[in-house]
């Protein structure tokens, strides 16, 4: 069962994705060193050498994929200066960057589920307000879980 | 605001996310390609021809990716004949690929709200059963949306 393709889009032959958000968003992301980047930025890190040693990628890979996602306005880099040393830059999330995080947290579950074997996911995430534990989800806005075959495509109302 | 770590992931120094799953899926995902024959096979694309045509890629990459799909259990290799024809393969979703889709939408809804400018988004999302929208949602086992900033981040407890 996969899901159904609606209206225009029901004749396959018909069409292709040109216009496709997932592409232009892996178009963002295409590295994976970008978006263990973006993973560490979402744990807290800022810092140039803090990003790239946690993310174990080179200085030179980190240097050029922040400036990609600087350029992307994933992140934002702004100037800081420590006592008596050199300024230097630090990368911020931005509302871009921040809205990244039903991706990660997705990707997250689909790893903890199939790609840890026994030892299960390393990590737990939970609601800091209530305590209680965090999942991704696809649901309808009734509320209603939507697996694969209850969902329906179509071409959307281009905006007025 | 970012997500806060908690116990002994507190102190950022003292680890690096060397089990993460969100690096293993990537791991598997790593190329743009093979996102895109997901998306596909999500579509409801199985046969080769159609995958490697509607995901934009050449034929060489298409087997390449779907070698590495097929072997990573996102998809089932089956054999079909069509009469007069020698036997082909086809491609079908296993519970491993189906369960990407919160990944797909993901990407799709953060490329729909940041990547398509003017136009806005080129697909719209229906729960077939009951007709309403449908979008990827972090929420806790409360029924809380979780935004960054509440999301708390632990190491978690070993299976028994």
């Amino acid at each position: 069962m996969t899901a159904v393709l609606e209206g225009k889009l029901a004749d396959r032959d018909a069409w292709t994705a040109d216009r496709c958000s997932i592409a232009k968003a892996l178009d963002v992301l295409g590295t994976r060193s970008s978006f263990l980047l973006m993973r560490e930025a979402f744990y807290g890190g800022r810092r140039f050498d803090d990003l790239a040693r946690r993310a174990g990628i080179t200085e030179a890979s980190a240097a050029a994929r922040l400036k990609e996602l600087t350029e992307h306005g994933l992140l934002e880099r702004r100037p800081y200066q420590e006592p008596g040393q050199r300024t230097r830059h630090e990368y911020v999330l931005t509302e871009k960057g921040r809205d990244l995080l039903p991706v990660a947290l997705a990707l997250m579950a689909w790893g903890d589920k199939h790609l840890t074997g026994s030892r299960g996911a390393p990590l737990a995430l939970r609601h800091r307000t209530c305590g209680s534990g965090v999942a991704v989800e696809v649901r309808c806005a009734e509320g209603h879980p939507v697996p694969l075959e209850e969902l329906g495509v179509r071409v959307a109302q281009p905006r007025r």
